[in-house]
């Protein structure tokens, strides 16, 4: 039934967007917003969520930091639409910044180890890391390019 | 000082774990553990690291269980020693096999919108995530039959 499989993927947004430590609520609201043909209001999103408007509130001014949704004031009344907005570009673009902090904070303690095979391991486990990042870091770059074209085209 | 970088890196290795949502303490100990020349006894990662033995204990059997450290049993002994143990690659493919799962709840969203601008909204969203799993698996891949060469060799 549509309405389960609506549900269930407002819940995988929960849980996607939770791996980036945000609260299951933001998520959740996100998904909603995904599946929205039309902006919604505040009470609407409440009522499907389940959630008090305080909480859609605190999840849309979230959404709204990272880019993820924007809201659209009504001109002649305080009612705010909201709209999901962009990718999650921004979310792991974010993600990479940290990861890259800490690939230099471990880069410093590999001179805390001299001889093999301490030293082998920590430079792999670094490697590895490093890597993985760096393949990550190319395709949001890549993906950057793609829709900065997009906007020209 | 020495003793100031070292116990900085051990954080690190703590914040780099806890981005895979496992206990900073159990990072802690594998950044320990990474800059052990040799392997440690349970006590002395407890005193290392001011966590008490059944902390220790805890976060050894945690990173054992990823394949992060390997215990080594002393003959005549009741005393384990713990070692650091491979790289994070496990981790990372769990990581991955979890988004994959998500990935695939995401595009039995698709069909939930049908018109644009949502419809575009949503391919972009799932596509961008999908890319973004995608070149990571295959650099671990690629990683580990790098290590399977080196082992043949």
């Amino acid at each position: 039934m549509n309405a389960d499989r609506r549900g269930s993927f407002i819940v995988s947004v929960g849980d996607l967007l939770a791996s980036w430590n945000l609260p299951h609520a933001t998520g959740r609201v996100y998904g909603l917003l995904l599946v929205s043909e039309a902006p919604l209001s505040l009470d609407m999103i409440a009522a499907e969520l389940a959630l008090s408007k305080g909480s859609v509130s605190t999840a849309v001014r979230q959404l709204d930091s990272w880019g993820l949704a924007r809201t659209i004031p009504q001109p002649g009344s305080r009612r705010l639409l909201v709209e999901a907005a962009g990718g999650i570009a921004s979310l792991l673009e974010a993600s990479h910044a940290r990861a890259k902090t800490l690939i230099a904070a471990l880069r410093e303690g590999e001179d805390l180890v001299s001889t093999d095979p301490a030293r082998r391991r920590l430079e792999d486990v670094i490697g590895l890391f490093a890597s993985y990042v760096d393949v990550g870091s190319q395709m949001l770059s890549t993906y950057r390019r793609q829709q900065e074209r997009g906007k020209e085209s």
